[in-house]
């Protein structure tokens, strides 16, 4: 297969966009990354759409074809599609995007992400992220996302001694290089003691523990390495695409303290870009919770298990640390609108790579990797971009 | 990119299931096309699912990921991803389900379709259906999609002198063709009489011109030509896999008497088959209201635009008339469960061309082709099979 690009970006910023429908978002996000590749609408071959409930949010279905007719696409008879892996739509349609780019079929594809969160009352909002649980053995009962990752955070505790303290210091953290970010939901910093005295999500877990319900868009230009080199530098090319997937129902999981579809992903992902761990020099992981981004930087291998908090503790994963981790402000602070999180995670990327990232950018960054996961772990994606 | 086979199939009865969930019929059908392959699951690579809206309908996303846990391919860690197209999910599964094999990502996927629609009141499910139209500017209104297919029909009428007794042969033919699949949820033949006296939906469409309601389940096993040539035959080769798109909303729309996303599709699928339309032996066309089929057989251009209706009424596509069209009973007779329908499509074809269509048999049929649509008429496949 051959070589892919990523040329161009665009994002809506996250957050309570109540003046802004799904459709528009998508097509300010699209229309972004179009004008940002140095293209038009024209050189584009087809789109994918990562979204993960717009069925029940707006009742919405065939989000493809909307944003393409929206955008003015629809005249040229393009193929849409909208790709579902619950939070992790987002990589999931970045995944199939770039494969149809690699087979060759297309030459240029836009890939996007988008939802609308705050059109229903919170309630209904964490009914509706539940569903990526198992419905009849999990959420049907009352579970939700949180309190599963809660449980996952109290035997985390248990196991590794791994502390309160420890949890928030990742919210401090990402809540400090989200105010660095234009895009972010939050843009102002948190001390430990506001993490620790919120409200009660799931213990252990609090308000400032857990992504916000958001609003947004972010999409791509993917390009052959063909096409490419007839537009605009810096391009970033997709070193990999890998994914892999588990049971999904915790209750059937070998643990309980981290993701094998993680560590799974993680491995093909390696293997596929030809690189060692060392030589990532920073990630986007998926901090739905603040233990989420502890398990994340053990389960891809940065730290061993059981490290997680410590590390976190230790400043590793700060900016200016070994490796920095969500200078986005990742899903807790920039925000998490379900299915464009793993694309806005993509141009996180992008932006560094392409020395762009203004007051949060990564010193010489040359590798760097995205982690997007669907539900409680039943989905992992890992891409990893690199300098072309 | 490579050739690719469909090396197996399996699909359930398609009806009211109130006894079976999802994850039964999902479960149900790809563990029939695994056997049907005569591979085991250890030799499959990744599950594509198409399904449109079981968010709303049971409650459940990440749909791929529960079918590959209750599978029991959880345990290998295999990529799973839920694709939707509105009522072409199927289809779109297929698409890019073929594309990772074509490309040498994968070897052996399997692909399948699913949706379980009883368990909800009828006008929820209406209104659901309706998701696939323009929320903001149609359905928000009470458009529904039977509602758009009728006043295309009107509009057929209108222009072409198309006759209400020619959209009840439609309906007539494919209950006569249903009664003979074992897998159809009405195995009853019709009298024209009763199509034309039956309660009305949306003028001129009644209850029996349109598709019902159902739950139900098909899949596929979709393997390299190299991997299948140690498989027992007799082998289908995926000769075509095209899409086209269009604006979402009928008013903005070029035409109300056809959809150019058919035109389209059909255009870029015999160019990839390096097929004409002659060659084309049966086809399963996208007949969710009668109109529906009179207007697929135009815009492939097996008759010229505004023939349709004479030519149904004369035979042509009975069984044994030219163009023998959707001999399993088609959306109208087989159950239309959404994202089942492209891959069901895809089933009958496999069926025709390995010689064991039984009752239903075309003679001699070596090229088959299936059309699948999603809402009215904003996303079109066309998939072109033949006899290896």
């Amino acid at each position: 297969m051959r070589d892919v690009m990523v040329v161009g970006t665009g994002i809506t910023p996250f957050g309570e966009l109540w003046e802004h429908s799904l459709r528009d978002l998508g097509i300010r996000a699209g229309m972004e990354a179009i004008r940002d590749a140095g293209i038009t609408s024209s050189d584009i071959d087809a789109l994918f759409v990562g979204n993960m409930a717009a069925g029940r949010l707006i009742d919405q279905t065939h989000i493809g074809a909307l944003i393409a007719d929206f955008a003015g696409l629809a005249g040229r008879n393009l193929p849409t599609v909208t790709i579902e892996g619950a939070d992790a739509s987002g990589a999931a349609a970045l995944h199939h995007a770039y494969l149809s780019v690699a087979s060759g079929l297309h030459d240029c594809v836009v890939v996007g992400g988008a939802e609308k969160m705050t059109d229903l009352p919170d309630p209904e909002v964490t009914e509706i992220t539940a569903t990526a649980l198992d419905q009849q053995w999990e959420s049907f009962f009352g579970a939700t996302l949180f309190s599963m990752y809660a449980m996952m955070a109290r035997r985390h505790m248990h196991e590794f001694g791994t502390t309160r303290e420890q949890l928030a210091r990742v919210a401090v953290k990402n809540h400090r290089n989200g105010a660095l970010n234009p895009a972010a939901q939050f843009r102002r910093p948190v001390r430990p003691e506001s993490v620790l005295e919120a409200a009660e999500v799931a213990d252990p877990l609090g308000m400032l523990d857990c992504a916000p319900i958001s609003d947004g868009a972010a999409a791509v230009v993917l390009c052959s390495a063909e096409r490419a080199r007839r537009l605009p530098g810096p391009q970033v090319r997709i070193a990999a695409s890998a994914q892999a997937g588990d049971t999904l129902s915790l209750s059937s999981r070998r643990s309980l303290v981290g993701f094998d579809a993680t560590s799974v992903a993680m491995e093909r992902a390696l293997k596929l870009a030809g690189r060692s761990r060392k030589e990532v020099d920073f990630a986007e992981v998926h901090d739905v919770t603040t233990i989420s981004e502890i398990m994340a930087i053990e389960d891809l291998g940065f730290v061993k298990k059981g490290a997680g908090g410590p590390a976190t503790a230790s400043g590793m994963t700060a900016p200016g640390g070994e490796l920095p981790v969500n200078t986005s402000g990742g899903l807790k602070a920039r925000g998490h609108p379900l299915g464009a999180t793993g694309i806005a995670q993509i141009i996180e990327l992008v932006l560094q790579l392409q020395g762009k990232a203004e007051e949060r950018q990564v010193p010489e960054a040359r590798v760097g990797l995205a982690h997007n996961v669907g539900g409680c772990g039943a989905t992992a994606f890992v891409h990893i971009l690199e300098v072309a």
